[in-house]
Order: C-alpha cells, then sequence, then structure tokens
C-alpha cells in the first residue's frame, strides 16, 4: 500500500516541454514516486488536489541563507559600501547561534515557498548541517575559501577547517551533501584553487564559485589574468570536476560556449544582481549555447526575499526586456530553470527535480482558488506569471509533508523568529 | 467619538522621505483621517496593529481590469501575433457581461493586493463604474479613442458614446471619475486628438494616453510627424490639460524635459513592459529631470498580476540594474511611484495617497509576523524588497473596510471566479 495519494490533480511533471497532466494522481512510497496515473491506488493518506497544481519542489541554486540575519540591513548602498562597511563587519561579529538562527528562519521560509533543496555558501556549515537535517530539506553546503592576504595559511583558514569537517561526514550522495568553494577569482589565487579542486577530485563533489558577478571584477581579473574569470579557472584545471557558477552577469559569449563544453552549470540571480546593481545576466543567449542554467535567490541582504517563485517570474521577464523579444526564455523553460536544471547543477538529477517514476517524492502543492490565479487557461503560465510563494499549499519533501496550509512540521516558526529578532539582530546592529 | 482608531501600528505616512512613525494611532472619521498620533481617542471600532505597518492604499494608475478574462490566455508570443491574433479578436468577441465579470474579479484582486484606487482604460465603462461603486473603490475610467480607418467617423465610435455618458455623470471628482483618452499616436490623427481634448477643456478631466511604448511605434512616429509622439502630442494642445502617460518606454532627454515642464504624468509599467519585449523605461532619468512617475500593472494579459507590490519592487530593482548603481531609485522613491505621485495623477493629490489628517482613509494594513518579513530594520525595506501583496490584511478605501484577513467585504469572490471561469473563459477561447 502507498504511503500517500495525491489525487485529482494538475500535475506538471517537468519531464518534457509543455507536459500538463490532468486529473492525475501520484503516489508516494518509501520517499518515492511510486504511482503517476488516473486511478487511485490505495493509499495510508489520501490527499485531494482538486483546484491545485502539483509540481516538483524547486530548487535554489545559490543562497547564503543565513543572511536571512541581515534581511534589509543594507538597503539602496553602493556596493562597496554595502560589502565593507555594513556586511563584512556583522560577518565578523556574527557567531555560530545567530548564524544558525538565520539559517533556520531561512529554511522555514523557503518550504513555506515550495522550496525543497538549496546549494548554500556560508559560515558554521557543520553546524547548519544538523538543522537542514532537523527541518528535512536537502542542501549542498559549502563554506567558500577567501585566500586574502600575504599571509594567508591555508591550513588555519576556517573555510577549509570546516570543510574538511564535512566532506568525510556528508560527501557527495543522500540529502544533505557537502560541495567545495572557492569563493571567486578575485579573492584567491591558482595555487589556492588547485588545493581546492584536490578534494573535488578525491571526494567526487561539486565545487560552487562566483563567477563574473560585477563588471570590475570581470575587467580586473582579465588584467589580471590575461583571460576572463571563466578561461583562468579552467586554465588551472577547477573545470575538471563538476562547478556550479553563481551569478555570470559579464560573461562573455566564449565564456558561454567554455561553460557549455565543460558542463559549468550557471545559478542565475536575477533580483540580486538588479539590486546590487550588477547587471542583468544574458540567460537566453547562455541557454542558446547550451549552458546547465539554474536559479538562485542570493543571500536575502541583496534581494530580500527566498520565494524563487519571483526568481521564475523575473526570469522569463528580463530576458524577453533584454532583448526586446516575448518569446525570449518561455514559461516552461523558466520553469526548468527552477526544477530540472537546479537538480543537474546539484548532482541530483536522478534524484529529483521532475515528478518521475523512482525519483525522489519532492514536489509541491499549488492552490489555484484565488482571484489572482483566475482563469487558468495554461497551467504553466499560471505558475510562472501569476503564482506567488504564498500560494503554495503543501512542500514534500523524500514524502514527508513539511508544509500544509502553511503549517510548517518540522520549524517551530514563532521560535525562529523570536530567536533572529532576539539573538541575531542586536549582533547585527552591533548593540 | 471616531468611527475606528488603529492603534500601536508603525506608520509611514508617505509624507516626508524615510519617515515613519512607531507606536502609533490612527483615527478615522467620516471616512477622513481625523487622528493621527500616540494617544488612543475613543473609538467605535479598535483595530490593534502591533506587528503590522501602516501606510497608504496603493494607486494603480495604468490598468485594463477587465483583461483579467485573457490571465495566461497569450503568452510569450511574439508582440504583433499577441495583439492581432489573440487580443483584438477576442475582445471583439467579448460582451458586456464578460467585461463586467473581468473588472470585478480584477478589483478583487486589486483589493486584496492592497491597490485602492485604479485609473483603467478599457471598454463598458457606464456598466464597470458601477461595479466599483459597489466595491468601493477609486477609479479614474476612461475608454480609449481609436481612430483607425478611412471611414472613422467620431459621433458612431463606441468609445466616444460611452464617454459622452460618463462625462456628465461622473466628472472630475468624487471618488469614480471619469477621464478621456486617447489611445495613442499610431492609432489617431491629430485632428481626432483635438476634438478629444475639447472634453478635457470643458470638463476639466485628465487625458490617459499610451506614449513611447515600443521602439517601433516611437521611431514610426517620428518618421511621421518629424518629431517624438511627445512633442506630437503637445503640438496639437494635448498637454495643455492634466496628462497621465502610460509606459513611456522609449522617451527622449528632451521628452522627459517637455514631460516635466507641461506637468504630464508618466505611468511606468516595469512587468508589462518586460513581459512584451518593449524593453525598460528609464525612471531614475525621469525622475531627475523631474516628471511626475507613478506606476500601473497594465493589463493582466502582459503581466499576469495586479499586485502592485510586484511593480513597486521591480522599478527599484530595474533603475539599479539598468544604470549598475544600486543608489538608484530607493526603496522610499519607489514607495512614492504607487502612492503620492499615483494621486498626483489621478488629480486626487489632496485626496490620497499620503496619510495626512483631512485627507480619505484609504490606507492598508500590512501584517509583518512571516517569516520572509523577519527581521524588520527598515520599515519603508521590508514593504519594498520583502513584501507581497498576500502580506495586505486590511485595505480601507474612504474609512470603509474592504478587506480584512483576505476576506472582502464588497465582492463576493467565490462567484467572481465562477463568473470568469463560467461565462467568460468560453468566450475568451472561442468556444
Amino acid at each position: 500500500m502507498l504511503d500517500t495519494l495525491i489525487k485529482n490533480a494538475v500535475v506538471i511533471p517537468m519531464t518534457e516541454p509543455g507536459l500538463v497532466l490532468h486529473g492525475c494522481s501520484i503516489g508516494v512510497g518509501d520517499g518515492k514516486i511510486a504511482y503517476i496515473g488516473s486511478e487511485c491506488p490505495e493509499a495510508a493518506e489520501v490527499i485531494d488536489a482538486r483546484g491545485h497544481i502539483v509540481m516538483p519542489g524547486l530548487i535554489n541554486a545559490h543562497a547564503h541563507t543565513a543572511m536571512c540575519v541581515m534581511r534589509g540591513y543594507a538597503d539602496d548602498y553602493p556596493l562597496k559600501s554595502w560589502l565593507y562597511d555594513k556586511v563584512f563587519p556583522v560577518e565578523a561579529r556574527l557567531d555560530e547561534r545567530a548564524i544558525v538562527a538565520g539559517a533556520v528562519l531561512g529554511m522555514a521560509e523557503m518550504i513555506r515557498t515550495g522550496t525543497v533543496s538549496f546549494s548554500d555558501m556560508y559560515f558554521c556549515q557543520p553546524a547548519v548541517a544538523k538543522e537542514v537535517e532537523r527541518a528535512g530539506m536537502k542542501a549542498n553546503l559549502c563554506n567558500a575559501v577567501l585566500a586574502l592576504g600575504d599571509n594567508y595559511d591555508f591550513d588555519s583558514d576556517r573555510a577549509v577547517k570546516e570543510t574538511r569537517v564535512l566532506l568525510p561526514e556528508y560527501g557527495n550522495s543522500g540529502p544533505i551533501r557537502t560541495d567545495i568553494a572557492i569563493h571567486a577569482e578575485y579573492t584567491s589565487s591558482p595555487a589556492v584553487w588547485q588545493r581546492v579542486h584536490e578534494w573535488a577530485k578525491e571526494y567526487g563533489v561539486i565545487t560552487q564559485i562566483h563567477l563574473s558577478e560585477t563588471r570590475t571584477e570581470h575587467e580586473e581579473a582579465k588584467a589580471r589574468h590575461g583571460m576572463t574569470p571563466a578561461a583562468a579557472f579552467d586554465k588551472y584545471g577547477v573545470f575538471d570536476t563538476p562547478v556550479l557558477a553563481a551569478h555570470g552577469v559579464w560573461l562573455e559569449r566564449s565564456d558561454m560556449e567554455l561553460l557549455a563544453a565543460r558542463g559549468v552549470s550557471v545559478a542565475h540571480c536575477p533580483v540580486s544582481n538588479l539590486k546590487l546593481g550588477s547587471g542583468m545576466a544574458n540567460i537566453s543567449a547562455m541557454l542558446r549555447a547550451g549552458v546547465n542554467v539554474c536559479l538562485g535567490t542570493d543571500g536575502v541582504c541583496s534581494n530580500n526575499s527566498l520565494d524563487l517563485f519571483e526568481e521564475i517570474k523575473l526570469s522569463a521577464l528580463l530576458a524577453k526586456g533584454e532583448t526586446l523579444d516575448p518569446t525570449a526564455v518561455s514559461a516552461y523553460e523558466a520553469l526548468e530553470l527552477a526544477t530540472v536544471n537546479g537538480a543537474r547543477a546539484q548532482g541530483r538529477y536522478d534524484e529529483t527535480g521532475r515528478i518521475a517514476l523512482g525519483l525522489d517524492a519532492d514536489l509541491i502543492m499549488i492552490n489555484t482558488d484565488s482571484p489572482h490565479l483566475c482563469p487558468v487557461y495554461d497551467p504553466i503560465s499560471a505558475v510562472v506569471y501569476s503564482a506567488r510563494g504564498s500560494d503554495v499549499e503543501l512542500t514534500m519533501v523524500r514524502g514527508r509533508t513539511l508544509m500544509r496550509d502553511g503549517a510548517l512540521t518540522t520549524i517551530d516558526v514563532e521560535s525562529a523568529m523570536r530567536e533572529v529578532a532576539e539573538y541575531a539582530m542586536p549582533i547585527v546592529k552591533g548593540e
């Protein structure tokens, strides 16, 4: 007998362009999708999804989740002042408890708005990993190596130490995984990249990087290396193993071809790139070049939301506005960014991101019984152009319901908010 | 005694940049704001706004509300095909009942997401006006004159006939007003503009127009008139009375100076302009030139939402992304677009758009007790960068509560959705 049957659903399986299944049942057993069809096999729990759209849970491929403690702390500042006067000094003050508080609050927001898995680059990841486990989400966690200054010592780097704890414990399979990370081209050197890259080969894990986020960064790298940041990373072997590169705002055509050829995924972060004045990544060109483009929110301090529905819609909109072509990045393509492409970028293609037999039951149910979702001519358009994170009524990860009707089952939202407001906020403010 | 007292609120009055009042009470009497302060004068009804932000209700300065019946009907199409193969044929089929159904559904969405007043250009406005009255909203309604074809006859034009019904009935004061409208430069001639403009002088009403929305339209006008559309309208006297111009994506610097000098307001429609591939209006430059920029959703068929919170955030984001300057269009400026500037564009500056003594009690209450709105360092940032229409918990127009906790008091949402799904949808689909 199945554990759960979701019946009478409109299903967007994300297994082929435009495919929508009406009056469909999805059966869940042992955390996997065990039935898809028009029958209603027996199940311990039956959920009637009439008036709802069921689709794969969303994947946030670039986040600094714990930065939730800084939500709205530093808006409308020039980039340098934002980073050096606001973010960096606060980060130096944040302790593990504050970071965990931010991560838990961020997960509450992600679960509420339909995200099931996230790629996260921040501090104190061994402690955060325990919370991800408790929350029941999936995550690819890393702490980025920033090798700044002449006296940089790899072995005493906090990120290196944390990564060495994480790698043997989580590795490259299971719901929680360790990724490794080089913060960016401009914050370290090829010698360090090569040391980090050794881990990628040894443990078979993904390398997360920031890539060509700002024009300054991109141009200075060219002056320094005589080549673009992407070409430099490739030259020193970083792209020999799977890489997930965030932003890619200033990628050149040759970079896009390189990333496509080397199988590097790009986490497009449209809200953050606009908000920090970094620019607009040309994902139409990236997709045409064959790059696996996925979606990220970046940190909440440059967003200020973890609602991927906003990024999905904006990805489609910006591509059209930038190219003056309303057919650029269709609704279905925008949805692929946040599901199947995200799964690929996390090394989870055979595990999540689609509704298909044998994959993990990572799915969400969207309530369309609202004025702003009426009428529905095309469920894919409705999800991309009209739906909001607040329309998600059920979030399920590995067959386990993490949220139903707004209520979280694994996180005490009230205490998560209180912990941020009472413990973390004074630290951020320097009180 | 006051009718209503809202106490313990965090208030953003929109009366001066950055001003936030903590622990504030707002008293409402006879539909007006009768008290602002820290005391709690007696009132028939007391609302405790602890954990809420209170601010002026939002103003949607460019909508085709009834197009809700086409939500998601024609996404990702090339512009010409969108208009000529999809929108125009459907509009030719829509009858008054379908249009009223769309307008009512759209008002339900607007009220739920905090909009109190809208400027609307569409058909069957005398019937829609009755519904606006029933719904308790404010609106500046017009039906745009499109003078196409050699045999165009002004007096038998449906828009002209409707306008002649509306003008003596509603005029230029009160919650529901008649505006007049010239659809656009490319859809009529200077002779027609002048006839429409006669009404503006006779009745003292606002003229709504579409202006320089697409590059093609802008360039073709220059070829036709030897000047930009804005300059052409000005030449023929259209700007001698107050004008609200939608879009302005391709305005030149000289146009911006002209609009500022002539007091023409521009309704920025960022979502629609991106979605149709029209481009991005440079509102930073417009604001610097002194133009009164306000915000519109445009029709839902090119959006697909009437949630102004999305337009507010995107206005700030796009300005930053376009100029590569994160200080461009601050949170406060973005909020001005949707409140005080919208009021000015509607000829309602002394009536709505701010929380100030003697103005109509047109206000909204935003619940900040949610993970995605935690923590709040700056209420203005929280509203602009983190809040969503779904966070609005109370919408009040002229002292009357139109929505509380998601429940509408003047519109039967279920029957509004049913009417669109059962009556209008088959007409749209041509069944």
